[in-house]
């Protein structure tokens, strides 16, 4: 549940929960997202998650896609959630909207079935 | 190092670094600067003290200041530092404004020597 990509409802955009897995998988997701040119990518996460994701973004625009992104006004918020002891606790969530700026990378040729190298 | 509070060179406005402290001990010292009157508040942290400052913001302006504070724009960044063992590691940082907007408490009275009574 803290762990998922989805598209939005409009179908322009769409957001990467940050959960347990590591930076990395997060990273390629994010960077997977912008490459497909869809729209800006907001990646948002609740509690401790919160310090991976903003260390999945600081990776994604200065180690992969640098001089290419653009971050978007940082969200912070706090979430009501209800416990595993069925108790209500508040949780602070953060969203970073992501948008591509440089040019897309080329699509694959047609016809090969092969995805695009990566850069 | 990590835990340390201090005034800008200017003179207006203060710097509130996040630490291993709990959460309710910054989220006072956040508080007693922003009713001094004395300009913005930065609330920083970097590495696994990102999701705390997120918290101490949080508290503050849904508990403690509702209504009267503004969030600046939140940047992130990436710092370099030097590890124990001498080794160069990038760690992730945040830096969240806050700026009073609502009036300020009423000083003590003088001569009284009390601090005024909070709430």
């Amino acid at each position: 549940m803290a762990d998922e990509k989805h598209r939005g409802d409009d179908g322009v955009g769409a957001t990467v929960f940050i959960g347990l897995k590591p930076t990395m998988t997060y990273v390629f997701q994010v960077v997977t997202q912008l490459n497909s040119g869809a729209g800006p990518v907001v990646v948002k996460a609740r509690g401790n998650a919160i310090a991976k994701a903003v260390d999945v973004v600081e990776v994604v625009r200065h180690r992969f896609l640098e001089g290419q992104v653009e971050l978007g006004p940082i969200a912070i918020a706090t979430e009501r959630l209800v416990n595993r002891d069925g108790r209500e606790a508040n949780v602070s969530s953060i969203a970073i909207p992501l948008t591509r700026t440089g040019p897309l990378p080329a699509p694959p040729a047609e016809g090969t079935g092969r995805p695009p190298s990566a850069g």
